[in-house]
Order: structure tokens, then sequence, then C-alpha cells
């Protein structure tokens, strides 16, 4: 037998084809509201693209600004409930530097955006993934206010996480990205983890 | 520009080539013990050919036996953090069922056997994979003991997805699985989250 063999399949996970000409040209995303506002853009071009879920992500090096790896939630269109946007962007960030560790050998230190406060599984692929630092917009109550489930997060996750070196920052353009959950609302999207 | 922009690569999850092989013709695994020797033996064997971390997991549907999916973790080979075996596992169940929930309309009920206890990550993946039952052989201590962590998991996490209807079922051939764990320290293998 091969690996064409139908009950393992190849999994393939590409970004939707909208996502390098939204991202334009290679800059330096050179502060916070920045970094925040790729994330959000991301999370609301993928509710009008009809590509997934309310939710973006991207990975940044810190000190330079420059953009590693990028995520959109691809549930639905994918049929894969891992891939949540901040799963996406640390699996693209992972594959571009080489390494299953953003915090490898003599990488410069990275952190995570996203648009919405990480889901359980999220917050543990971040502890794996070797970002230094999240920042969310939207909080985990406003995804809850569209009845999306964010799993098992409790105050102790978050003290786990500070206790191996991660940094938080949550509610960063928190009107932004509530506004891209709201939208979606209205237009009838899946709440596929309600 | 298109999807082959180098800055947002596609990510291809294929199993070891031993696999097909390993697992060999289908055929119904009709008790815990023989699903959970599947989940141990492919870790096993994921360390005898040094293609990941001794850790395996398969997912079955409950009343027939039969195998939906199976994974092996992959980390190291794959530069991936995210490629554990529970999650490479429920990625293969939701391709080949065509779904992103394995509790999705028509489909049978699922499980989850995994050679260990879910990290954080992985528990938070079995909330969104449709899974209705875990099973896992070596513990959390039994992984700590050679220095992997599992995360923030905590007794309110497990009540967590027990509210939400999954059912546990620890230490299974716990022997068997922290043998594996031992079988890979003593090789000398990557503690890639330690």
């Amino acid at each position: 037998m091969t690996a064409a063999d139908p009950r393992f399949p190849e999994i393939r996970i590409a970004c939707p084809d909208w996502m390098p000409d939204f991202v334009g040209v290679d800059r330096p995303y050179s502060s916070d509201d920045a970094r925040m506002r790729l994330a959000i853009g991301l999370a609301r071009e993928n509710v009008d693209r009809g590509t997934g879920g309310p939710f973006g992500a991207a990975v940044f090096e810190v000190d330079s600004g420059r953009l590693v790896g990028a995520g959109v939630n691809m549930v639905v269109p994918a049929r894969n409930a891992v891939l949540h946007a901040e799963i996406v962007a640390f699996m693209m960030a992972q594959q571009r530097v080489g390494a299953y560790s953003l915090a490898a050998g003599q990488l410069p230190a990275h952190e995570l955006f996203t648009s919405c406060e990480p889901c359980a599984m999220c917050l543990g692929a971040t502890l794996w993934s070797g970002v230094g630092r999240v920042v969310w917009a939207a909080t985990r109550e406003d995804a809850n206010r569209i009845a999306f489930d964010e799993g098992p997060v409790f105050p102790s996750s978050y003290e786990y996480l500070r206790q191996r070196g991660i940094e938080f920052r949550g509610g960063l353009l928190r009107d932004e990205g509530r506004a891209v959950l709201e939208r979606y609302q209205r237009a009838g999207g899946d709440i596929y983890n309600g």
C-alpha cells in the first residue's frame, strides 16, 4: 500500500486565493495597532468573501514587524475543525521559518495577533508555537454573544502560560474585532461550534 | 499573486509511509483494548521508525469498531508544533467523513483512543471534533516524567467537556503506553515542548 491509501488521505491546507493580494506587498507592521488591523482585516475579508468564520490571525517578528504567517478560519470550507485562524497562522509561520518552534535557535522573537481571544485549542497551540506574546481584539464574551464556544479556558490557563514566559494583551481595537463577529452573524454564518 | 506566493505556503500533512502497512487490512476493532492497542502500536512504531514523537491516536466508530482516522506525532519531522497524534487523527477522520464535525448529521457516534492523555491543545480540539468519548493509556504524570509538558489542563477542563456530553476513560493499558514514552527517552528522542 502507498500514501494514496484512501484510509490515510493527505491533508492540504492552503490559504484562500484572495489572501496574498489582500495582504499586498510585504512591509513592516510597526505598531500593535497596525498588526491588529491586519488580523481584523483578514477576519472581515474572510466573512465578506464567504471563505470561513469571522476570525483572522497573524504572526510577526516583534522587533522588525515583519509578517511571518497569516491565517483565517477555514473550518467550514475545509471541513476541518482544527483550522482556526491561529492554528493556520502558526502552521504557516513554522513552515516559513523551517522550525517547529518560533523560539528556536537563532530566530528573533515572535508574537501572535488575533482578531478574537483564542479558544482552548488555540491557547494550547500558543504554548507549543514558540511565540512570546499574544494580542487579541474581541473577547471571549464577544464570541459567546454570537454563540461561539471558546472551550475550557480559565484564569489559571493564562497563569500557566505566563509562568512559561508568554505575555498577553486583550481587547486591543476590541470594537473593530467585535464588529466582524456581528457582521458574520448578520450574514447568517454557521456557528460551527455553538 | 497566486497561491504559490511563498509567504503563504501550502501545508501538506501526510502520514508516515509505514502507516498503511502497519495498520493492515481494515477490520473492526471490537473492544476498548483492541482500539487502544492500535493507538499504542502506532506510537511505538513511530518511535522505532524515527518518524516523530512517542504518541499515537485513532478515531473509531463506537458501535461498529471501524477505524476512521489515525495519526502519529509528527512535530519534529514536519516542523509543525500542531501535529500531535490526536490532531492528525481528527483531521484524517474529518476529511474521510467529509464533515468538520464527527457528530454531524447522519454520522454514527465516534470516539478517540490515544496512547497518552491529551495536552491542552488536543483536549480543546476534542471539543470541536465531534467525538463523544476519549480513552487514553499513559497519563499526564507519565508524560511529565520524561519532561513532556501537557499544558493548562485542569479538573475543570474535563468538567467543561463532560457538561457537553464527552466521556473519558484514562489509564487503559497504561503500562504499555508508558513503556513507549520510556522507549523514546532511552532512544534519546527530542523533548520538543519540555
